[in-house]
């Protein structure tokens, strides 16, 4: 298998911590986004949406969007599982992933928020403030669905680390690159706080990986 | 089940698709997004979110995000299935929905047009360039990786309409509401057409639904 990825998608951030709990062999391939490799023809010819990240499996096909390789490996290696087994708890858990990764994160990747600048003529402060509301909106209903819910445990479905956890360290790890205090959210950072104990999160932290800045 | 629901959401239009393939009973609740209703403690207190659609099973959990409400749908009424059996097909169908649904559409929902207009205070026509690129960028992509697949049949995988035929007429809606020209994607329109043959599609149409306009 080979992953493509980068050290500051948040995207191939969720589909590193999947590879890691489930110890998927894989070969990675850094992709230089700030040079612009990811719309550069050689990556386009794998993925044509030219974003980060990708999977090639050990078959050739490529797979894209981070959810997708997440259910893939999911379904090729099910343990440790990444959702429960009940389809009302599956709900839960994809529900949870994707008000960050449908909702919130959307709205703050690089070519958005350049989108804003260069053609919406936004200052940094409207860029700020825009990104504040996507993560600020986005947590509160994730805060709310995981505090009045009796199925929140240690993790945010139970006691194992699922989907739902993978998306909400990504989140978290958003409001700390954007500087968001995400101090109103107990539950949500008691949660992260228990992923971060674990080495598939903790050493999968973007700032670990190759290419990445030293803070 | 209730089904939450309001003729102009295309999360909530997704949501109808598959009930309606699936022909499971259920009840519809609609909620009145132009008079904010979404917003208010009522539906709040469904959905903390405060967004459309969201689902209440017959056990009474109410379930959000209309990808993970597929996914269950799925689950639970697995005939007919909007999800090949294999693993690497079921990527490939969830990754060509996730580009709608998780890059395109999260950049078009009426909070972000809002936003962009009262606090960005970009005027009509930024605002559709905005819209324009986003259905574009998402759209490119699902035709590239439509037409240069062998998998790709009457429908996009295959000769069944999947979830990724549910959010491509998803997205080719988003370009007639927003009037943007889809002529450009032979694959994409052949597909949609198709989709378009089927009742539990053309019945499911926005502006067939209570409350919608004529036109």
């Amino acid at each position: 298998m080979i992953f493509y990825s980068n050290w500051r998608s948040l995207a191939a951030y969720r589909v590193r911590v999947a590879l890691a709990m489930k110890q998927i062999p894989h070969e990675v391939v850094t992709i230089d986004m700030l040079g612009g490799e990811h719309q550069g023809a050689a990556f386009t010819a794998v993925n044509p949406q030219g974003v980060i990240p990708a999977l090639r499996t050990s078959d050739g096909q490529v797979l894209v969007q981070s959810l997708a390789i997440l259910e893939y490996l999911e379904e090729i290696r099910p343990t440790p599982a990444l959702l429960p087994p009940d389809p009302a708890g599956r709900a839960r858990v994809r529900g949870l992933a994707l008000i960050h990764a449908a909702d919130s994160h959307p709205l703050l990747v690089p070519r958005v928020r350049a989108h804003l600048q260069k053609d919406a003529g936004l200052d940094d402060a409207a860029v700020q403030r825009w990104v504040d509301r996507a993560l600020h909106s986005g947590l509160d209903a994730i805060e709310k669905l995981l505090a009045h819910s009796p199925e929140t445990g240690q993790f945010c479905h139970g006691d194992q680390p699922t989907m739902a956890d993978i998306t909400l360290t990504s989140h978290l790890l958003a409001m700390g690159f954007f500087r968001c205090d995400a101090s109103a959210y107990p539950t949500a950072n008691r949660i992260a706080q228990n992923c971060e104990r674990l080495e598939a999160f903790s050493n999968s932290h973007p700032l670990k990986q190759p290419g990445a800045p030293a803070q």
